[in-house]
């Protein structure tokens, strides 16, 4: 009874789609905070080469993927798609679930499906080095990692926190190559001078983001690199998504729902965008996005502009958001713990070409231990949120009697996140639910700036 | 350019090769501890299910694979073959290198292959509990997850000491629905003896080895299962060996050299085995068994009847031993710290059919992290033994100016083992080498037996 459905290497997609052109309308433009102004190219030029400035505001429907990098998806790549067979009995149900496994590759996510991409641009660009944040630091170590297929050194921020407390993640770095600072650090301005006030700050992720930035602007032959939100990053692993359709494809199948956890949007984009061309063209194919009910951006945040970025620094998006002072509760599916969302994402659920959802923390994790019992693979929190929604839909189609096809995508194997299982089991995990007051209240910061 | 060799669902072999009817000569049988006398198929029915008592004495040359086994082993299998591209531009060699992944199993090692199998012969002969020993947690992950797939329950004693400090393994188990005790435990005779003597005693795997059996020979419905070292475990990992064969065909190459690392010796019979009909047959083909120079079992040790455990309660069996009470200093590779070897592997070296080579613990995480800089895949350190020897005979064939096929087992991912990695960095990992004397130490225990 089959239930892995391989991709010959051969069939791997040479180039990427890029969803901007098939948008229900254009985006609309990211602002220069201190001009609000829209953002020209040199604005971008300090942080990131020209292919990626170009790719961020393309018109073309295809970019082709280097050879480069090709050769080093093909570490991974194409990556299997399950048929969920074991779920499917569990649940009883007459849905076909199929999940595309990216937790095949060598750091445990679909992470690496940009960083490769990112590294290759930036090392052809004649950039030595690349920086960037990390919280838990599944960013850290797919960038460390992809950074030494091209001869660049790799500066990774963690979160002090973190580095102190998560040292496998860092490990996982280290053996890759990168080199690792706590955040804050004494080798920014910005670290130093809240490094002076208080010595032993736990860092936060957006002071990481501004070590980057700085650390990057500040030297000549360094960029930064960014790990999702922007158009560049969904661009890069819409692989997942053109994969899976010709592996479904190669088995008879379409699917009637894509399903996808959203952070920042990337895994999230791979999976669903490459399905708009379809969609666009009469095809029936729900599209749905899943996040915590703890950090709930798609489902009750404002669609407005804001900054990427707590410290300001960043270019204003149009997004829906929480407000860049939002500080979500610390739930574990650390991924999903981001007060806005792409602006790709956040048009295609304001325009309701996709589907927006909310689940608690407890019932995702019981949705993975459920997975992981009757598939094998044990998923990382965030992941879980995917595999909840895709429960519900097959169990709505048991009530309803329906034959159904459930797509989604297994963004990354729980391998480093078993603490996380540990306290599910011990019942110290609680629910979160945002109070529409609190919501109000991180919006509130909103209503001052300039621009709406 | 082709890195990942797939092989279709379709071509998963159909059935274990039985390495027993290809030894150069006949293995020397099991004795009973008690009598001295070889076992009967009696003895053993307290622990195993028939049909596993048959395959350890099998001369069937194939023994098919039943249905419900192959369809969890489609959960991962048949694995990628994997063309070491980046680590031969690393050595510059001429050498062609290829690893066989068996981290692609959810449970990240090949021990999953033997323990579905055992589950479901249990399964089918009326048992409902399986009870086993492990000590970092390899072994014990494995077989709760497989377990699952067949409503058995699943019970390990765990290693009390590694039960404190490495919560993750336990944590996976958990997830999987295993059950896990820290050993010694107070849910046994010999637990209990312990633990009033010393009720902060940290446990070993010989004492966890004697709990697990006293479980199952005190229950009726409960049997016990060995991860390693015994002729049907090796029989179930044979689909290694078998695959690797079928994806070096598909690419038109045959190994001159097949390479695996050797604890109690299940995932090198894996890759190796089914290499003895060709070599019987004239092929030249070498096989290698790789040990840490820390417990050279099969590179210093006595080829004579030894008992598998520390507290003498299994059958003796003939083989490479250190002796049972060789307690091996405290390296990385846990799972290659026993004091025996499989009887299969044993005879193999004896009989000049498969070479043994040793390394120290610094050289194989050199080697590892070499290979996770060039491959993209981070180690267990028990698969960096085995990286190490690929490396040095790429190296031979460059100095050599030759061209040479390389097949190496990676029998696990490290990504449960990032500390060992953390140790390495700080400087804090150590090379052990026994002298002559305390091997001769160790095994003077052996003359006290009365067989030899």
């Amino acid at each position: 009874m089959k239930r892995m459905i391989t991709l010959d290497t051969e069939k791997m997609p040479r180039a990427w789609y890029n969803a901007l052109v098939d948008l229900p309308k254009p985006l609309e433009p990211p602002l220069n905070p201190a001009t609000g102004k829209p953002l020209g190219p040199q604005d971008l030029e300090p942080l990131f080469p020209p292919a990626l400035i170009e790719q961020e505001m393309s018109q073309e429907p295809w970019i082709a993927i280097p050879l480069e990098v090709l050769e080093v998806y093909a570490l991974w790549r194409p990556t299997p798609l399950y048929r969920a067979r074991g779920l499917e009995r569990a649940l009883n149900t007459p849905a076909r679930i199929y999940y595309k496994y990216e937790g095949a590759s060598p750091a445990g996510s679909h992470k690496p499906n940009t960083a490769v991409a990112q590294a290759y641009y930036n090392a052809i660009s004649g950039i030595r080095r690349l920086t960037t944040e990390t919280g838990a630091g599944q960013w850290g170590s797919a960038l460390s990692f992809a950074t030494r297929f091209f001869g660049l050194e790799c500066t990774v921020y963690m979160v002090r926190v973190s580095y102190d407390q998560k040292p496998y993640r860092r490990s996982m770095m280290e053996v890759w190559g990168g080199t690792v600072h706590p955040s804050p650090s004494d080798r920014t301005q910005t670290g130093r001078s809240v490094l002076e006030k208080d010595p032993s700050n736990p860092g936060s992720l957006g002071l990481a983001i501004s070590e980057a930035v700085e650390d990057a602007v500040t030297h000549e032959d360094t960029h930064y690199s960014l790990g999702s939100v922007l158009n560049h990053v969904l661009l890069h692993q819409t692989v997942i998504g053109l994969e899976a359709k010709e592996q479904l494809a190669q088995v008879g199948e379409y699917p009637d729902v894509v399903i996808g956890c959203c952070g920042g949007g990337s895994n999230l984009g791979g999976i669903a965008l490459p399905f708009l061309p379809d969609k666009a063209s009469g095809k029936e194919v729900r599209l749905v996005a899943v996040e915590p009910k703890a950090c709930p951006t798609l489902t009750k945040g404002a669609f407005t502009y804001d900054f990427g970025d707590m410290a300001r620094m960043t270019p204003l998006l149009k997004m829906y958001t929480l407000g860049h002072s939002f500080m979500p509760p610390s739930i574990h599916a650390g991924g999903l713990r981001y007060h806005g969302d792409s602006p790709i994402i956040s048009l295609l659920v304001r325009e309701g070409v996709m589907e927006a959802t909310a689940y608690y923390q407890r019932e995702v994790f019981q949705a993975g231990i459920l997975f992981a019992r009757s598939e094998g693979f044990i998923p990382a929190p965030e992941t879980n949120h995917a595999i909840k929604a895709a429960i519900d839909e097959a169990v709505k189609a048991r009530e309803e009697g329906k034959e159904k096809v459930v797509l989604f995508n297994f963004s990354g194997h729980g391998l480093l996140d078993l603490s996380a299982y540990d306290a599910y089991f011990k019942g110290d995990l609680q629910d979160y639910e945002l109070a529409d007051e609190e919501i109000k209240r991180a919006l509130a910061e909103l209503e001052k700036l300039a621009v709406r």
